[in-house]
């Protein structure tokens, strides 16, 4: 199924993602399910022993899950069948035991995400680190300021590179933000976690937790005032769910979130504006590395099934691509907040597949830019002869606004534009066609002086200079280069 | 990978589009360009024939392509390599000869396409007839119409299912137009078909056309006058495009359209169209199958993993996720029309998935509709008697209109204001409740009579009936029951 | 409320689209559905005269309206007062007999389509015009073609420019076709008619049809058959709706769209891809305006507040930005035909500023459109002198295949790869460079001939002249530029 | 232009985003612009002093520069002319000194944005103490639970409405964040703030700054180093960058984001997340304010033009419309990141609308959504009542798990289906028929047992009592209760 999505092909993303992964996380989810019930005294360790050791991924058909999941219209009923009949009775009595699917499901979605964003946060990390030494190297670099397709003055490379650092930086802070909050999913058929309240009273509950996995302090059984309920801390519903998120090493949730969608609705968020944030990176690439303008190309250029000996910024083509997608995704996520009663019938199930692909091709467009930033070619020469292209445009701004004190405004004025058309007309340099104008004239100003003298060959050189007129460039670069990315594991 | 689209799992649509299923549309592209150059004269036909047979999907491997089509971007270069791999050397060498990859990836987009939408126009047809037989069986049920939620006037359930089938024959319009119209792709590195030039040139042409498959009129040589093109007719370039169209079962496009994207976006919009159809009859199944409402139910509810005995309208659930996916698709591929160059650097790598998700989306939900309205049970009892739980609201705006110009416009409003506290209090009928009132008020009308003798009870039950006032839904639902499809083969 | 919609702004579309122009056709919709029912009898034709006489824009407060929409969620309702206060009272008694807001909505939002369209067709028609008259006189003028932002083969101007308008012949089309079938709206309160009923039945009908302007027969009165509706040709319901479809100039609808969104969804798609076709001329003028290009030059281009003397694009940056907005904007329209019931609590609502904004972005994106084609400056000299910049890529295609069965595949490729290195290192033409490198040669082909003699100096020129290498393009520029566009008022 | 858009009409978002409040801001953005030089020593005080006076938006006409803004593609051009005309000679030379359009308008963006954003999160914040106060009082009023539209088991209003609560205070935070956040832009014409360079030359500088507002130390000229850039906390770029942020109010840029869109992207996701909250709460409200169940129903519900006496949940209605909208936009916000160069041709114009809608939008949905709650009545009465629709299914699964360790599981099963039977058929509670069938049978359970002993009355009644199976609702509430909102000035 990767055949259309190269971006992601072969990618972290893309195995982390797939319906094998999906699997094993729904799994992952049923098992730390029965374990935490053990952990609350709901269920048997054994039977948490025997789940946990039952729920690996290869012993289970994927594609029987996902036809019989057409009846229900969630690959969770199936499962359930499926492992309860992988295990012993009395362990099979407690898959599932009070969940409902969409604790499953959403669980599941949790830690695929979680999942796909590690090496996501890898690859923006290296494309951070790869960019900053790109934007240190090339921090004087000069080259031509585009706006509107237009050359305008002057800016460097290391400006640029810092830019798109700055960018990586705020979607990895975004990505880590969402991924240390990515919450475990419980609250059984309508979010009250009713059930485990059926099943404790079941058992002649006040519950004894019992964790298979560490011991913890024994609470004294509490008398249950009815209709009040049981405080908050002996309530076994909450303590469920902490046990369940601990087990699942996901956050707790305060509330089941059925139909409260932040988590779903920040990854999208998120993803998407990773995605745009890698596009601006390829955007640049791909004007930069054109033809006509060549002062960067991607180290391993893509060949062309009609032309192999064509080098195409193929790396760029596809983070292109994925950031005019993922956005649309993410609309949809969005747009699933909007989630009628306790579960609704549509906008969450809206949101599986958007939700994955927005992973993977976000995921696979961070690999790509990796590679990209780690193979790029800067052709600083060409960067250097381009600020002439235009016979002066590029300084025009200082130009003007130093000569106009010394020359008067329109004086200042009717000498460049004379020196521009001189410069394009003979092929001369800018400084040589002012200079020329300069020694032809002999107006003095107001002042008795003479402009010549005001402007010595030297001075004009030095105006009109590109690489003289980088402003703050160097200055801003160095400042945002100090920016450092936060660590993914800080957050947690 | 239908783990998570259970709307599509199973179905025509997800085997149609499968990598596969673009596996084999890719190489039915080769193999149709290798027999059409032959047709034209480019290629021998040994070498069509010999490709023909090798260009059989099961003897590649769709993972390896997904991998190697990262380096070039698409997957048509690796195919290229491993379809030459499997020929002896004189057809290898006829493998996508002049041909560039987004002419095999456009064509098998639109084999993929047209395969998927065969089936979906079935679906879209078998629910078109049983919405049909549904309003004819209902197009006297009375039921509730309601508006912002809340009870409005009555309409009849004929009604609304034959609105349903206006909106699914609209859908299906629109897809067999579209179906009809899918081009073949065919320019060359660069649209001009130029590469077929220099073949023929290298062959020594002028072409004498000979087709593999049915034999052709030999044309006379024309000496060529350059640089003034030979006439279209002639021109190698058109009529490879036209033998290659033929060959594929496609329409032969006026122009190569690499970046001229007609049919992607009439796809996309086609797509999203039919997806928002068969959206308002899951919407509206939603709701009058609400375990307040019952006036639907899906004959084959799903279950839920936390309560068996449910059940869930799933069809409906379903389609109604799948309507909130297919626009933001839509968007993605309308938004790629405006692709720069003549081939662009993201927008067309980023239609492939989301045409590919709108195809299978779509399909699945026709699937699911014509499975739910197949098996659609309707409680017309139970519509019948939500009539009445307004109290008369929806007979109201008959009421005053009738009595103003009786008794005059203030009076009848009292009268019924009266009327209808009234009923409401004492739980009877809006009738009885108007009779009571007119038999107790003495009041004559300025003519002298009196308002009762006017209203006599039978009258009253007239006016107040909700059966009597359904206005033009029985004479709406027979004219539109008179519309018929447009088969989808008249359109070819 | 144009600042910062530049595109639009001045433009026929923005004030087709204002809150006065909305206005205006909401009074043009009760006017209309007055005369409409006067025209079959439920109502006095002096009300229609009244009514008519009043509708007039001027006379009412567009901000006052909106801000008494907000208790009823539309401006029907205030619009309706405002309306009837303006009146005596018996025309008064006559506004929106029997109609519900979205009656007046729709229709309303339907004229103002039309009356936008209509303008947006006449820049549609008018850009198509000038670029036949581009493609025409650049049939033949080559340049380089561009695939992923890299040199492919040549193309011509001529093929690019009757590509252009290819898609704006097919955005006209769907403009004109959806255009032509702009319906009414009339259904009451639930889509039933029910309310005209009742007014019939409240004046003593059979209905005896007057119309204020063209007198019509006389039908017999029929007795009405109950439950058994009356025969549809005599429904006073369907009457209504055609008296009132012709009223408007607009289409008749075969049943209420209230909730059957089809001219709605199709207006999106129309918009959304005719502002794509338009995106597609934007992003090549984008493209090749850019200073190391400048193949092609906006006539005016705007200045910069920071640097005046420069030239952007600004008439494609703006349509370009609208071809960014218009998708999403339609993927809400397209979303919206899921709508529950017989008036969504929502969807419907959500319609009204898309579908607003869509007509105004793409009718100003039209306008656009015309004047950048009306001033495009062509710079055909740069476009052929870009043709060798590659040192002979782009016509390696054509050699690689021409030398081939000449030399052999192996030395053929080996030849063409040392000359292009040679052109490119020495600064010389790759004919020169083959000839040189043949020359230096002595080896003889496998039939004993000398490479050299097969390839004399004049041929090499030939095949290495990119303005030989142009396949079909001016056959395929030729054969587009006969189809002509359908005439907008063809469809109705 | 509010006619479309009831949900703002009146609103403060809608004032605070109109075209006189964008002119406000850009002229705003001027003023702070020659305040901050004046503070840096780049422009006399008496030059700020005079911009600041004239810098009012009553004094310049919106429209004549929406008109004009097309030449040059944005409005601030004409605005710099006719705010240059406004004043004497010197200070017009000050006006946008240095600055490029995009300066002016991100900047204005950002202070619209912020003005929009502090009435939002005032009404975020009373919706949020409203929504506590209702589920405090409503922390055990129980109600049916509802998923895939059908009755599940029991939950609380209080439950619901802490969980509405949950997602406005995540939207509070996420509007609270962006806005504490919200960045000046400054970096003149290609974002290396090269121009004020060149005025500090042009003037003689080394820097001494006065600020018009605050003294500030006088810094010692020191040497500036070349091409080595001078030290970051002396670059006159930068510290004209602080000082213009400090006069706007907004927040220090560290790089000129000209092309890092990053304000613009959050701002768009969190209006998004915000709609998407509100429209949650919405979509419960259209649910349960049906005809049908009438469980909530807005205050001041909104009458309908055909039926005035209908009560429409307008206000729910107008909230979810928006909900469908924001998610798109943000969609083109999202996308508009991947922006070329130092300026975009177009990805940069396509924000403007769409994030000036985004703001409308849900500034208007906020202000609904407070007056809803605010009005929000509850009948409690009926969502008890509502409970036992279902005939003892919202308690089967307590019943069946309770009961299984006593009878068995398929004893338990055979005598819940048989109760439920019997309990529909005979319109008695749950608890009877469970005693009738209890009683009816003399079968022992396998430990000598009579089921009945063990199942008494009481205990019956209380098995079978919804309310009594809430979960941990109460506890949940509770919890959630205790969160508090950030303020919003705690964030600057």
């Amino acid at each position: 199924m990767g055949l259309l999505a190269p971006v992601s092909a072969g990618s972290e993303a893309e195995s982390a993602t797939g319906d094998r992964a999906f699997l094993q996380a729904m799994l992952d989810a049923e098992a730390a399910l029965v374990r935490a019930q053990a952990a609350v005294g709901l269920a048997p360790a054994s039977a948490a022993r025997a789940v946990t050791e039952a729920a690996r991924a290869e012993r289970f058909d994927p594609r029987s899950l996902a036809l019989r999941a057409r009846a229900g219209g969630n690959p969770v009923i199936p499962l359930v069948a499926d492992l309860a009949a992988a295990l012993p009775e009395a362990a099979a009595a407690r898959v599932h035991q009070g969940a409902t699917s969409q604790d499953i499901m959403d669980s599941a979605m949790m830690l695929v995400a979680s999942r796909t964003l590690a090496p996501l946060l890898d690859e923006l990390a290296a494309t951070a680190d790869t960019l900053a030494a790109l934007a240190a190297e090339h921090r004087a670099t000069p080259m031509p300021g585009r706006t509107l397709t237009q050359h305008a003055v002057p800016t460097t490379f290391g400006l640029k590179a810092a830019g798109w650092r700055a960018l990586v930086l705020d979607a990895y802070a975004r990505i880590a933000t969402v991924r240390a909050s990515l919450p475990a999913q419980l609250g059984g058929a309508a979010g009250t976690l009713a059930a485990f309240h059926a099943y404790a009273e079941a058992t002649g509950q006040p519950v004894q937790p019992q964790s298979p996995s560490q011991p913890q302090p024994q609470p004294q059984p509490q008398p249950q005032p009815q209709p009040q309920p049981q405080s908050e801390s002996e309530d076994i519903g909450l303590r469920l769910v902490a046990a369940y998120a601990a087990e699942l090493g996901l956050a707790e949730p305060p509330l089941p979130w059925h139909v409260l969608r932040t988590p779903v609705a920040d990854l999208g968020a998120a993803l998407a504006f990773t995605a745009g944030a890698l596009g601006k990176l390829a955007a640049d690439v791909l004007v930069l590395s054109r033809t006509e303008i060549g002062e960067l190309a991607e180290g391993t250029g893509g060949g062309s099934s009609a032309m192999p000996h064509k080098s195409n910024p193929v790396r760029a083509t596809l983070i292109a691509a994925a950031a005019r997608q993922v956005p649309a995704l993410a609309a949809v996520l969005l747009g699933s907040m909007a989630a009628e009663d306790e579960r609704p019938a549509g906008a969450w199930h809206a949101e599986w597949q958007p939700l994955r692909d927005a992973l993977r091709l976000t995921g696979g467009a961070a690999r790509d830019a990796a590679e990209l930033v780690a193979g790029l070619k800067v052709n600083s020469h060409l960067m250097w002869s381009h600020l002439t292209l235009t016979d002066g445009l590029l300084v025009s701004e200082r130009l003007s606004t130093v000569l106009a004190p010394l020359l008067g405004r329109d004086r200042a004025r009717t000498l460049l534009v004379g020196a521009s058309r001189r410069a394009a007309e003979l092929g001369i340099p800018l400084d040589e066609a002012l200079r020329e104008l300069l020694d032809e004239s002999d107006e003095l100003l107001p002042d008795g002086q003479s402009p010549k003298d005001l402007l010595p060959p030297a001075r004009l050189r030095e105006l009109t200079d590109p690489t003289a007129y980088l402003g703050s460039a160097v200055a801003l670069t160095d400042r945002a280069l100090r920016r450092t990315a936060v660590h993914k594991d800080d957050l947690r």
